[in-house]
C-alpha cells in the first residue's frame, strides 16, 4: 500500500492506469474503494470512475482535499512492458490464455451521445474493465475485429479459426474468443468444424449485459472462460456463458450444441438434445460429460464455402420462393416442421436440384429431439427425393458444418457421407442417423 | 351384461360396432376385456383388436370355442341412429362439443404396407378409437380435412375458421380441433386472429405418437380436450398437450403463445413468455392464468392474406436472396437475432421494400424475450430503416397475425397499427410494444 497524499489528488489519479485498485476518502467523511475504469465521455471534469467490489460503477467527483491511496497497482501481463522499463516482458508469455476480441456486449459499452450500445474501440479499455482477467496467469489479447455478432459473417469465422490456430502455434494454452452473442452459436459450431487436433480448449464466451451495468454477466463470464481456458486437457471448442440465476456458476456447453434461446436473459444460451459439458463455478471446472481431449501436434484449420443456406418452412411458403432461394446454393438445410417435414408441394424442386448436385438436409425447427424420416409417409417421400436426414443437428449446427462439408469435396455424395460422420460431437449419442446417404 | 354364447364367438363379434366393450375367455384359461377397435389390413381372418385398460392394443385370434360376452354397448351420440330405430337423435344435440377432424397423428394409425404412419381415412375409425370420448356429453364430428400438418396452408386455416364458426352458430358448447402437431401452433395461432366474439373455447389438441401405440397420447389429450371444451367460460382459441412427464395432467397453452419444442416428446409443446394459461388434471380444470372470457353474440370470421412470408436470418445470408425473397410479398416477418438484429448489409433492400409499402417487421430467432431496437445501434438502424419491431411475439404468431392485418387494410400504416395491439394475448404483459408505428 502506498502513502495517501494531502495534496489535490486530480493530477495522480489522471496519471494512474485504469486498473489500479484505490481509495478516496472523502472530506464529507466518506469513503470508496474500487478500481480506475475509463470514465464516460461525457463526464465532467474531475469525475473519476470507479467499478466497486459489488459490481457496480460509480462515478466520484474528486474534490482537492479528498485523500487519495492507491492500494494495488494493475498485474503486468498482455506484452506491456514493465514500469521499471528494464525488462520488458516476452511478447508471448509461456501458458498464456490468448483472448481474441470480435466485439460484442462483452467489449461494448452505452454511447452517451446515442443512448445506445457501440463496441468498445480500443483494446486497453476492454483490460482496463476487466481488472483480474490475468490474475492466475498471462492474458495476450489479440483483437480480431471490432464489430457486433450480427456483422460477422462465414468469412470471419475462417479469419477467426485463423486466429485461434496461430495463437497455439505462438504457444498459447488455451483460447478465449470475446464474441457478441447474437451469433455466438453459429461461429461456435463452425469454428468446432474448421479446426482439426485441438491442444487446448477454444472458449468463446460472451455478455447478455453490458459492462458498464451493475448486472452485467461480462466481468463474471470472462473471468471464467480464462479460467476453463487453462484446463489442461479439454480439447473441443465450447461456449461458456452464465448459467441459471446463480452468480457464480457458469455452463460449458459443447460449440455445437448450444443455441441462444432468449433475447435478454444472462442464461439466455442452452445446451439442446442433452446437458452441458460442465460447468465452472466455487467446486473449479468441472467436465462431467465425456469430451475430446486435446491433442499434440499442430492443429489445423479447414476451409469454409459460402454457397450454402438454411431455409426455415412455415406453412404458404410457396414452392417457387423456395426454389428461388436454393438456385444460388451449392447446398441448403431445411428447418422443417416436427420430425423433418414439408409440405408436398416443395417436393419438385428438391428433386430437380438434387438432381443437379445440390446438397439438400433436413433438421427440426423445433430445435430439439430427431429429424427422422420413417416415422411419417412425408418423411419417407422425402427422402426418396434425396433429402439426407441430419438427426438431431441445430439448423445452425447443419448449416456451420454444411459450408464445411462443402469446402471438402465437389462430389454431392461425399458431401452428404461428410455430414454423416459426427465430427464434433454434434450428434447426440441417444440418436443415430438413418437412411442411405 | 349380455349373457355369453357358447357357440362359435366370430359371426357374433364381426357384428358389434366398434367402441363394444366385449370379455373373451379363451379355451386356454386366459381372459381378455377390452374395446373392440379396428384391426389392422393385415390382420388375418379371426384376429379381433381390443383396446384394454392398460391403453394396449392386442390382436387376439379368436377360435370356435372362446366365450364372448358384451359388457357395454357404445354410447350412441354423434347423430348416429338408436339401435331400436324408434327415436332417431337429433343431427345436433344441444350443449355438444364440435369435434372438427383434419387429419394427423391424432388420427392416424400405422400403415403396415409401408411401416409408416398414415391419416385415418374414416370417421366412424377415429371414433371407435376413443369410446370415452362421448362420456359426459354429446361429441358431433365433423371431419374437414384428411391430412397430415405438414400440408395445411393459410387457405385452410380460413377453412377451420369457417367451420368453427358454423359450429357455434349450430349450437355448438365449444369446439375442439384435431390437428398434426407439426403445424398446429400455426394454426391456432392463425385461428385466434380470424375468430372473433368466441362463444365458447376452441380447443387444438394433437397426439405425438399414433394412436395403436401404447405410449399414444391421442386418447388422454382429446378426451381433457373434450373436457375443456365444456367449459363453460373460456372464449379463446388454446392448445390442449400433455404437459410433462405425468400421465394425467395437459396443460393449457394460449393459442398465441405456444410452440412445438421437441419433434418427438409428448410433451414437445410450450407455452413461451410465460407460463400456461392453466391445466386439466385431476382436480377438473383449473386457468390459472388471466384468460378472455366467452362472448355472447355471433362469432365472426376475418380473411386472411397470402403474400406473407417469414425469413430466417443467419451470417451468410446474402442481400439479394433475402430481397428477392421478400420480392412479391406485401409483408415479411424476420426472425432476427437476439434483440431482433441482422446484419447491416440487409439495411439496402429493407428500406427500398419499406418505401415500396412492404410490412418489414422484426420478432426473435432465440423464441422467448423481447425484439427490442432500443437496445444496440443496429436495432436503431433497423427501426430508422421502417422495420416494425413486435416485441415478444413469436415469429409464427408475428407471421399468423400479418396475413390478418394485411388482410384487414391495404395501407401499411393500418397494417403496422393493428400489428401492434394486442388482439389475442399474444404480447405478455411485461413487455411492451416500443418505437413509432
Amino acid at each position: 500500500m502506498e502513502e495517501g497524499s494531502l495534496s489535490d489528488p486530480w493530477p495522480r489519479l489522471k496519471g494512474l492506469p485504469m486498473g489500479t485498485t484505490v481509495e478516496l476518502a472523502g472530506a464529507d467523511g466518506r469513503t470508496w474503494q474500487g478500481t480506475l475504469v475509463p470514465s464516460h465521455e461525457l463526464s465532467g471534469e474531475r469525475i473519476v470512475q470507479l467499478k466497486l467490489d459489488s459490481g457496480y460503477n460509480v462515478g466520484i467527483r474528486v474534490h482537492p482535499a479528498d485523500r487519495l491511496v492507491v492500494l494495488e497497482r494493475p498485474a503486468r501481463a498482455n506484452g506491456e512492458p514493465s514500469a521499471s522499463g528494464a525488462s520488458p516482458a516476452p511478447e508471448i508469455l509461456p501458458g498464456h490464455v490468448a483472448l481474441l476480441t470480435t466485439g460484442g456486449t462483452i467489449a461494448s459499452r452505452v454511447d452517451y451521445r446515442t443512448g445506445g450500445v457501440r463496441p468498445v474501440r480500443e483494446e486497453s479499455e476492454i483490460l482496463s474493465f476487466y481488472p483480474d482477467l490475468s490474475r492466475d496467469g498471462p492474458v495476450h489479447v489479440i483483437p480480431v475485429f471490432d464489430r457486433l455478432s450480427e456483422e460477422i459473417s462465414p468469412p470471419d469465422w475462417a479469419t477467426l479459426a485463423a486466429h485461434v490456430a496461430e495463437a497455439f502455434r505462438r504457444g498459447a494454452h488455451g483460447v478465449v474468443i470475446a464474441h457478441g452473442t447474437d451469433t455466438l452459436a453459429f461461429t461456435s459450431a463452425a469454428l468446432a468444424f474448421q479446426l482439426r487436433r485441438l491442444p487446448g480448449p477454444v472458449v468463446l464466451v460472451g455478455a447478455q449485459r453490458s459492462p458498464d451495468r451493475p448486472s452485467s454477466d461480462g466481468p463474471g463470464n470472462l473471468q471464467a472462460a480464462v479460467r476453463l481456458a487453462r484446463h489442461t486437457t479439454l480439447g473441443e471448442v465450447v461456449v461458456l456463458m452464465h448459467a441459471g440465476l446463480s452468480d457464480d456458476r457458469y455452463a460449458i456447453h459443447r460449440g455445437t450444441r448450444v443455441r441462444k434461446m432468449h433475447s435478454s436473459r444472462r442464461d439466455a444460451f442452452q445446451s439442446r438434445n442433452g446437458p452441458p459439458l460442465g460447468w465452472v463455478g466455487a467446486e473449479g471446472v468441472v467436465l462431467d460429460q465425456p469430451y475430446r481431449s486435446a491433442e499434440a501436434g499442430e492443429v489445423t484449420v479447414e476451409p469454409l464455402e459460402s454457397r450454402g443456406g438454411i431455409l426455415w418452412s412455415f406453412p404458404g411458403l410457396d414452392a417457387a420462393s423456395a426454389a428461388r432461394f436454393v438456385e444460388p446454393l451449392r447446398g441448403v438445410v431445411l428447418a422443417g416442421t416436427g420430425l423433418g417435414h414439408v409440405s408436398s408441394i416443395h417436393l419438385p424442386w428438391i428433386r430437380e436440384a438434387v438432381k443437379r448436385g445440390v446438397v439438400v438436409a433436413m433438421t427440426t425447427q423445433c430445435l430439439e429431439g430427431p429429424a427422422d424420416p420413417f416415422v411419417y409417409a412425408t418423411g419417407r417421400e422425402l427422402l426418396r427425393a434425396g433429402v439426407l436426414y441430419l438427426d438431431d443437428l441445430l439448423p445452425e449446427t447443419a448449416y456451420a458444418k454444411m459450408l464445411w462439408a462443402l469446402a471438402a469435396s465437389t462430389d454431392p455424395v461425399e458431401v452428404r457421407r461428410l455430414m454423416k460422420l459426427d465430427l464434433a460431437g454434434e450428434f447426440s449419442p441417444r440418436h443415430s442417423v438413418g437412411g442411405p446417404a
